[in-house]
């Protein structure tokens, strides 16, 4: 029966504004000691899977440096202290990526974004009837270029896998899809 | 347009058994330094929905030290340099970490880990017919059980949100779920 382990010594070996390792040591039910184990700490992750009133979904296509090539994908961000909820999160993020604004935001899903060597948690989030009511206000360094598609056309191209997505969009995306069958209108 | 940076340094900032951060210094179409800039550089990573000719799904139950809690997964992990492929590592993981074998298996998709922050790829497959044969060789300090559940029970709380999943395993087992529809047995 796996056990949760006992953490006999912690400390942060390396953080900046864009990255915090913390090193624990741990001790196994069975004694075995197992260290350094690295926890990369991270804000609650959001992705947005909006859809405008003529359902077009809102793409953001930008350069990840990750992978070393411009994706295209969901507007996604991290949740900030000034977020009151994640619902106001994933408005921020779609309004500063996008500029589109508005609309009824769900919660679909809450998912662990990589629970063995990360403590945060992906929320996905289906907007409906957004609209296109400000300019995008972006970070130094980020360049998105917003492009609205059809979503059963997206929909189509990603389930022929005509793109990769990263993985936790494309949870999102299947997230939606099978709301949106619920929900036809 | 975003367009990739071009790097103009690089180094190894932090490199064990388990975490290699790379960071590098960048430079945009534009201008503007960015530095640094942290790569977490992985191997490309594994996910099974593995099903068993009664249709059960084979899940791994383990301990999870970035969440701190024990939570139900799939058989997942690394591919490994001796991996000739990536359906012989998903061969691999589930035979290690389940003792379950045989089977014929599909890749559903490949997706991105984390393309901004990564530079690895999750590839999830489907092991349809796979039969307990071995006994599991698990790695010190692992622990896991071993628990088939019918999956169409295990789909229906998955969908009813009754826990949450690593949100790469909810990928694999959404994508698993429209091939089952459209390979019905």
């Amino acid at each position: 029966m796996p056990e949760p382990w006992t953490v006999v010594g912690s400390r942060i070996t390396y953080q900046d504004r864009w990255l915090k390792v913390r090193s624990d040591s741990c001790r196994t039910l069975a004694g075995q000691v197992i260290e350094p184990y690295h926890v990369l700490e991270y804000p609650t992750w959001i992705n947005v899977v909006a859809l405008t009133p003529a359902r077009e979904i809102v793409l953001a296509r930008e350069y990840r440096h990750g992978a070393g090539r411009v994706l295209t994908g969901l507007p996604s961000g991290a949740m900030d202290p000034a977020d009151a909820t994640p619902e106001q999160a994933a408005r921020r993020e779609l309004r500063e990526e996008t500029g589109y604004t508005e609309g009824e935001f769900f919660e679909l899903a809450c998912d662990f974004a990589n629970p063995a060597n990360q403590d945060n948690l992906v929320r996905s989030f289906l907007a409906l009837d957004v609209r296109k009511t400000d300019a995008p206000s972006l970070d130094p360094g980020e360049d998105i270029e917003v492009i609205p598609e059809r979503f059963d056309e997206f929909l189509g191209r990603f389930r022929r896998r005509e793109f990769s997505l990263q993985v936790s969009h494309a949870a999102a995306v299947m997230y939606a899809a099978r709301f949106l069958e619920g929900h036809p209108t």
